[in-house]
């Protein structure tokens, strides 16, 4: 089970996105410049975040991603489904209604207890997920990161959009 | 994220050797067999069972797979890390280091903050399927089995290693 790498590139563009000032807007170039990513990849996975209702695209000069709502209003999880998809991890085959011991469907009134286990636990997965919002996240790496870093993060923010 | 179809396939052949009479084992033709899956893609998955020490294989006449420890030892987590691996879900590009920003590596001390609240939801999800033991889901699916199918499944076992 290995999440896509566009995970941590929409996670980390809607973080930058919550630090620009008010009315302020980030194209995909620019994005892809700060980390250093693949323009046409980023483009489309920020085409999720669009389409999952997490940031706006606006046109023109001055014009881009910013995020569609307060990072107080945005989870983890949120973010990770609009990239990776809502469907649970897990999809049962329901092979447990095949071959020699196999009876006819309407015999079968529950769950497999095996999906039922392997779904819990997905169900925990994005329960963690959902606990964290982008603002926790945008907190904890503005305590983490290195103040040099900081410092010229804030001066590259200037320089784009100030 | 999904999950490989064998992790499915795996759990069910765990479950099946879990009902076997003491000292029975199964190969990988008559698993198959039971849950009519293909024999070679299969028995790539026993393998990762066996590497992993919760199957043992006999050879000769009767020969085939038995369960390596009582099944209130082996958990779901067991299964499911034997066939899709013991790593985290989530992979740190760190590409927080990238760009304009970006300082010398020495002045990180911390985990991205994002690497760390995505590994605590793999924990999560690990955790539940920890939680869970073959023991548990042979009485559930002993329970939730269409009676005709337990008196099928039991036939079967009983001509195979009777």
């Amino acid at each position: 089970m290995k999440l896509n790498e566009g995970i941590e590139w929409g996670i980390h563009c809607c973080g930058l996105l919550a630090t620009l000032p008010e009315g302020a807007a980030l194209p995909t170039t620019k994005l892809a410049e700060f980390f250093d990513l693949p323009k046409d990849y980023l483009a489309k996975h920020l085409q999720h975040l669009s389409r999952a209702g997490l940031v706006n695209s606006s046109r023109g000069p001055g014009g881009g991603y910013s995020l569609a709502r307060p990072a107080d209003k945005i989870r983890l999880l949120d973010i990770v489904e609009a990239i990776d998809g809502k469907g649970p991890s897990f999809r049962c085959a329901e092979i447990r209604r095949r071959g020699p011991s196999a009876v006819g469907s309407e015999c079968y009134q529950k769950d497999c207890c095996i999906s039922r286990a392997m779904l819990r636990a997905d169900a925990a997965w994005r329960q963690s997920l959902a606990s964290v919002t982008l603002a926790t996240l945008c907190d904890e790496s503005k305590e983490d990161m290195p103040s040099e870093q900081f410092q010229k993060a804030q001066a590259w923010i200037e320089q784009e959009v100030g």
